[in-house]
């Protein structure tokens, strides 16, 4: 199978996300690709295009079966395997993305566990965000290596944030979820994956001024 | 001018944003547009278009000029306004919210203002987040209405999310920063931009499997 790229893995876990919240409201055994379009503001062709490049097929008016589509999309992006990470950056940010990632329906249902968090800040160290301990930056490398710990969580200001991640991939890291305002050079074989929040204000601000 | 779609307005952020951090480190006066597409993997072809589409011609193999292109997208998006919003829920992602529309190189930057914060939780009430006091959801309409508030952000969970849209939007609302994790259902007019920090994990696990 050829690898997926980015914009279909996006649109799988929409489909993924809405599915889990479909069911989640009331048992339903199908979901028809015009249902998922309309929900998802998408073409239904495409739908059907996504979902027959990962193996699934349709059964006509019917639709598509829910708990195949939903257990094929984890398979596929893997969220059926459990991987650990570390967060780097102990703010705002940073406590928002532990608190999601403690519960169920959080980042947990997408296989990602935060085992530690560091920052450089002295009043942070020692102290607790959702039951983690935040630790010395000192102590980040060591931990990546014992544990074999290959995603990174970025939530530092953009001045720190190249340096950290050249320590990072050294100490053995393979892909980098980056919440720091700013661009990464990595080696290739190490993704970067940048999360611009305010990317968002653009469509916003642009509604209003209408 | 025609209307710009969310994909295009996206990538004018993203050059915007680029330009600005490329400026913040050393004077650069122009930029090609293979130098964007470069940094930012994007084909250099659909770099000229996009900044063709708000009237910007480059200048042949000198290329563009960073002020003109920085203050052309201000505009077309919008940023050169200010914009007051509410932000509904007082949690983790809120305080991180609020944290980032602090300062100058954050949300204000694209003209956003939140000016309150409201929650239904009584242990938060009259707490505050980043000098902001937050406020018991009863004056969420009032406040909305007495200061023509058109933007609010909801961070709040997925079960609360639409009975509040329902509220914001008869109190006048015009567009909806969504970070709760549900899909919601606004009269046409209104702009529902969805923020699913989740969507990342897709790419990422993905890679990780790999």
């Amino acid at each position: 199978m050829a690898r997926l790229r980015r914009v279909v893995l996006e649109r799988l876990m929409r489909y993924y996300r809405y599915l889990a919240e479909l069911t989640a409201r009331k048992p339903v055994a199908t979901v028809t690709s015009a249902q998922v379009a309309e929900a998802l503001d998408i073409d239904p062709t495409q739908v059907r295009k996504d979902l027959g490049a990962i193996g699934i097929q349709g059964m006509g008016r019917v639709g598509f079966d829910v708990c195949e589509v939903c257990r094929s999309i984890r398979v596929m992006l893997g969220f059926d395997q459990k991987y650990e990470s570390v967060l780097i950056g102990a703010g705002h940010l940073g406590g928002a993305l532990l608190a999601y990632s403690g519960f169920a329906a959080g980042f947990a249902r997408y296989g990602l566990q935060i085992v530690a968090v560091f920052d450089n800040d002295k009043s942070k160290i020692g102290g607790k965000i959702a039951e983690l301990t935040v630790k010395p930056m000192k102590e980040m490398k060591p931990l990546i290596r014992r544990r074999s710990i290959r995603l990174a969580i970025l939530t530092t200001p953009a001045e720190v944030s190249q340096g950290l991640t050249d320590r990072l991939v050294t100490a053995g890291i393979k892909a980098i979820w980056n919440f720091s305002p700013t661009q990464l050079s990595v080696p290739s074989g190490v993704l970067v994956r940048n999360e611009h929040i305010s990317v968002g204000l653009s469509e916003i601000a642009y509604h209003l001024k209408q």
